[in-house]
């Protein structure tokens, strides 16, 4: 069994670290000595609640995150909160403003790649035109077309007053991130952001297949953040979402004054009121989940995978580098953009890109294809992908190099 | 590991049989060869498309699924689907009759259980006064306010051209289920259903906890038929929807008439035209339901199942029938709306019930508890439970019993 894996470069589901498997195999028969598989017990079980708490704990320690702050686990991925951030979020502000008409509750969308565009579309869709573009990096791209860059600070354009500020910290499509560093125009522009009169910000992240590879910036000022757990901390089925408590609102007492009704699995408040156990939760993800960060906290928490990440990511950016000195290789993504979790490059040439992915599966190496919407090569590198992985990739990238350029010269 | 498994009566998530789940701890390292897990696999690859589409195509032959009605999987539980199922056939109403008012689209629930009325509160809160209860059951109950039993035909008050009818075959909580004897007046009353101009029937039935149980009546004629699966087929975090396919409606057409915009996650035709890839879905539960039904199919399918389980609730109520000769027990059902999935019953005396939990924990089972709302026991016999469970068992009850009546007379 355990020589058969194959490494797994996938965009997400995605690779999983092999003793996290194994012992959740061993939990799917017997959960916690309970005699009952983790998949047949009940979530209101002592035994569950527990674990639960403990998931919630092991997030709150490593990401510190403040008090004033829920983390509720849910269902239904990243495309359930792009509907539920403008549901919530405008009822919100129509308990905070109702002096306000609804067409002044502007939501104000950061698109940086195909991601925060759903987004934005689906905030379109529930909330019209009060749905705002507040920057448009494709404005901003090589090409004039595509995701391939964050634009610097000044070229935001934010409403002074909206009921949301939208962004996408890490568009696994397009391969663009945010940059860590604060005094990097790339980073988001959090010091720029228009305030409400009480001082909070309606600030939310979609940080899915950034979450827990590196700690998040101005965590305490955000409204909400939510994560699909199936890139960096467990299978699909369970979103993680942190919830500032302000933002738990009665959304019945809004569709009371004439806020479009929530449907109640949407509801943030109903989800924290329930401790996440309003209705029955996706046990067996969570499970998942929380042996992923038991693990993550005993090799050194955030710190250890922040500077694992750099590393894999420094590596890998630096062989798509040297392919390009010879032609055959194609950085996707604009400098200070580049994605650490999602490296994206073309390869250059006709028939190159399928000898690329043959030439990668044949030494058990998969999941490189890019996403069908913006093609050539896509490597992932969630906290499982270890470096000696990533090592093997870029060796594998090195030789290639070498043989094409022979190729090429011949 | 195999020893220290207990019996597990629980009303779910609940027992799943060992053979699936061992299968399944392979599959969490090695999914059908393909060197991935089934948690770290994409799911839009073509192992997982060929897998989901076979358990669909598992639930199409066993359940006699007509081509008219596509079979999608989701997220969320039951929960989920009582806001969607108001948001989707509200807005077929709208497309079908734009020249009816609002208030005009009513929708008729009938309360048997907990979860009807639960449902019945959503449908509520999303469309006020339009929310009609066809029937309350309570009113015919031994006490006036349980939940005890489903009331002849000619109680039921439906209205003359409603947007949805509402029903939920099992009531996992009360343990009041609809009869399979079509001449039964506890059946559920099919053929006196107001049906539309064009013939149809805006039916949904929530079948979460008897779902591939026995055959479901009149299959064809439904709208909707929803199902969690952590009751007969799988791990929590799947949902099966069954739906006509003239329910899979434009909702953004029907917005712009007016009607409550629907968030995308919740759009049946979204979820049809993406053949529930439309976002990633909760792959470990697919893939674990697919396991079961694949086993299923293997024993005899559902014929198999509804022969079983007549046969483990007949030896169950007769047990619980000699306890109340004895003053031991007092069932809660009446007569003909008796549960196969979960027979509720009250052990007499104080402290009576604690006595029996601990005795039967004893022995290795556990899950009896009743629902906290209703107290009690609960045996929850769902497909997993063999029938070598449902003896053992029942052997504890009558072992109960007489030492409870010997000590009574002591």
């Amino acid at each position: 069994m355990t020589t058969s894996r194959v490494i797994n470069f996938g965009a997400g589901p995605s690779t999983l670290p092999q003793s996290v498997l194994e012992k959740a195999a061993q939990g799917l028969l017997n959960f916690e000595d309970t005699g009952i598989g983790i998949a047949e017990i009940s979530h209101r079980s002592k035994e569950f609640v527990a674990f639960i708490s403990n998931v919630e704990a092991l997030i709150r320690s490593q990401l510190n995150v403040p008090p004033t702050h829920s983390i509720l686990f849910t269902q239904g991925g990243g495309t359930t909160q792009f509907s539920a951030v403008v549901l919530n979020l405008l009822a919100r502000h129509k308990l905070l403003h109702p002096e306000l008409t609804d067409d002044e509750r502007v939501m104000d969308y950061v698109l940086t790649g195909s991601w925060s565009k759903k987004a934005f579309l689906e905030a379109k869709r529930l909330g019209g035109a009060r749905a705002n573009i507040a920057l448009d990096a494709r404005k901003y791209s090589k090409d004039g077309v595509s995701f391939d860059n964050v634009p610097p600070h000044d070229e935001y354009a934010f409403s002074p007053a909206s009921a949301l500020i939208y962004y996408c910290e890490n568009e696994t499509i397009d391969g663009v991130q945010f940059s860590p560093d604060p005094s990097a125009q790339t980073s988001f522009p959090f010091t720029i952001l228009p305030r409400e009169r009480s001082g909070l910000l309606p600030l939310v992240g979609d940080h899915s297949s950034s979450f827990m590879s590196r700690p998040i910036p101005h965590l305490s000022e955000h409204a909400v953040i939510f994560a699909g757990a199936q890139k960096n901390i467990g299978p699909a089925g369970l979103t993680v979402l942190i919830v500032r408590q302000d933002c738990l609102v009665d959304v019945d007492a809004a569709a009371k004054l004439g806020a479009t009704p929530v449907p109640l699995c949407l509801s943030y408040k109903t989800l924290a009121e329930g401790r996440s156990l309003y209705n029955t939760p996706s046990l067996l993800p969570i499970y998942i989940t929380g042996l992923v960060l038991e693990r993550m906290q005993e090799l050194g928490g955030l710190a250890y995978f922040e500077a694992l990440g750099r590393r894999k990511a420094e590596k890998v950016y630096a062989a798509v580098r040297a392919g390009e000195e010879r032609g055959v290789f194609q950085g996707k993504v604009q400098a200070g953009s580049c994605s650490w979790m999602n490296v994206i490059f073309n390869v250059l040439g006709s028939g190159a890109e399928s000898r690329f992915l043959a030439g990668a599966e044949k030494v058990g190496m998969k999941g490189l294809k890019g996403h069908r919407s913006v093609g050539g090569i896509r490597v992932s590198l969630y906290n499982a992908v270890t470096e000696a992985d990533t090592d093997k990739l870029v060796d594998y990238m090195k030789e290639f190099v070498s043989e094409a350029s022979s190729f090429c010269s011949a």
